[in-house]
């Protein structure tokens, strides 16, 4: 069985109807599973996490869209997450028999039905993109929505579908394919930001820049400072070598990791290699686990 | 769907055609999936852990209990775990949406059969035993193969199945219904035994000694002292626990761990506190993890 996921981040982390909605009139398009939602008050945004095929998410994200557009306006939204629209960005990433190829063009046909249908400007990104300054999703929405309407008038970011012209309350949107990631939340024991920042750099100069992106996006509801860290490549760079990162940093600066939040869907497989790290376990075979076995056999 | 576990220890571990022969034979049988076989040398000893539901492990004890009795001999056995009979040891555990009471019948079943077949003495234990003095295998198997002739015929210790004269070349057998629990192997970066049993005590002292049993095995391939512990409630007593107080423990004796072996099945639900402590995860949920959740959908 082959198996895409799709993860939306929406612009709405607070209201609970409107989320409540996204969730229920997504997860009841045949074929789609809605596995996991995560809403950040402080950051006002929203990760959806489905599964399903090609048909399934395409229905999926249409239906999203169409509600957010219903539901949410970007000119009203404010939060600690830099963000360009409403569905802000919409990943698709290879979670099992399917390849990457496949991704991408599922990206371009969801994307061009989007620019088409709802008349809101699509940039193609990560390996979807059809340049390389359009890869990194940062780099697509440095600016945010309010810089947004000039910088669509440059030739550099004209969008790859939908009307040049930035839509009035839905933004701009990001749909692209990616590998697997894993995404957390490290918070810590200060509300101190500048501090906080320090650390950021700090993973990121010794964890490789290449493999993770991390970013303090404010702080959390009990007041802690917040790094939001995702990790590209799991194999080259397992989870706990960022935490480990993290800790040590903090330690340094007289602080300390409150919690860790996982953040959407993880494969197995990426956890793995830390619960090897951690119990020096050897010659460990994941068929061991008796729901890594199950999953396999479907 | 409901989800028997069946993990029988075989007092052969060296001889691979044997091995291969009871694996491939019970592999066989219709409704059963073997997951797993943990096969060790110096123990002269391997673990078998099959999935099915009451008819299929049925067969497939059935089926393993034949091929034993033609292929092992347990007066040529010679090992470093102790042993009372070529099919040692048969638990029966549920796993997911079974009773332990089904687990129960179950094993009163198949053990009446192995005695009315089979002509071996069977001792019922667990959570199946007909007395307390019975519901500690290592209690039943005191005293070995070797001791059986004279200690089968003690009114406290007449089978609950079978002849009550153990059989010439099978010895005797242990029938039970257990919980879940997780098996390992230290392995330390010495040869040393009594140095591994002192740091086996400290661990029985410092985990608690009703949650979990831990026994030094001798040396692995490697020649490393071995200490073999089963986690009995994972729950109370996370595996993290105990590899943490392992690597105290030694430390204190100028050793250290060299490895940790899982031994057969786990599930995730008993690996996932072990990450949660380290990785320091907050509302973790097993459903962000792709296959626990496919797993969880059949």
């Amino acid at each position: 069985m082959s198996i895409i996921g799709c993860v939306p981040n929406i612009s709405e982390g607070r209201r609970a109807d409107v989320i409540r909605r996204l969730s229920s009139e997504t997860s009841a398009v045949r074929g789609v599973r809605l596995l996991d939602v995560t809403s950040d008050r402080e950051q006002n945004r929203s990760v959806f996490t489905f599964i399903g095929n090609t048909a399934s998410l395409g229905r999926a994200v249409y239906r999203l869209m169409k509600i957010a557009i219903e539901t949410i306006d970007i000119t009203r939204h404010s939060g600690k997450h830099p963000r360009m629209g409403i569905v802000d960005v919409i990943p698709f990433v290879p979670l099992r028999n399917v390849s990457m190829e496949l991704c991408v063009r599922l990206a371009r046909r969801v994307g061009k039905e989007i620019g088409e249908s709802f008349g809101v400007p699509v940039y193609l990104y990560g390996q979807a993109a059809t340049a390389p300054h359009r890869v990194s999703v940062n780099d697509v929405r440095e600016g945010e929505f309010e810089g947004f309407a000039r910088k669509i008038k440059l030739p550099k970011w004209k969008p790859d579908f939908g009307p040049e012209r930035v839509h009035a309350t839905a933004g701009v949107v990001a749909v692209g394919a990616r590998p697997p990631l894993i995404a957390v939340n490290i918070n810590l024991d200060t509300p101190d930001l500048p501090l906080a920042r320090k650390i950021c750099d700090g993973i990121l100069r010794s964890c490789g820049g290449e493999y993770l992106k991390a970013l303090v996006v404010g702080r959390g509801t009990g007041g802690s400072a917040k790094i939001a860290v995702s990790v590209l490549d799991f194999k080259r760079l397992p989870i706990h070598r960022v935490v480990e990162a993290a800790r040590r940093l903090a330690r340094r600066q007289g602080a300390a990791i409150e919690g860790v939040e996982l953040v959407g869907l993880v494969t197995a497989e990426s956890l793995f290699g830390s619960l090897e790290h951690y119990l020096q376990l050897v010659d460990f075979n994941p068929m061991q686990v008796l729901e890594f076995h199950l999953s396999r056999r479907r």
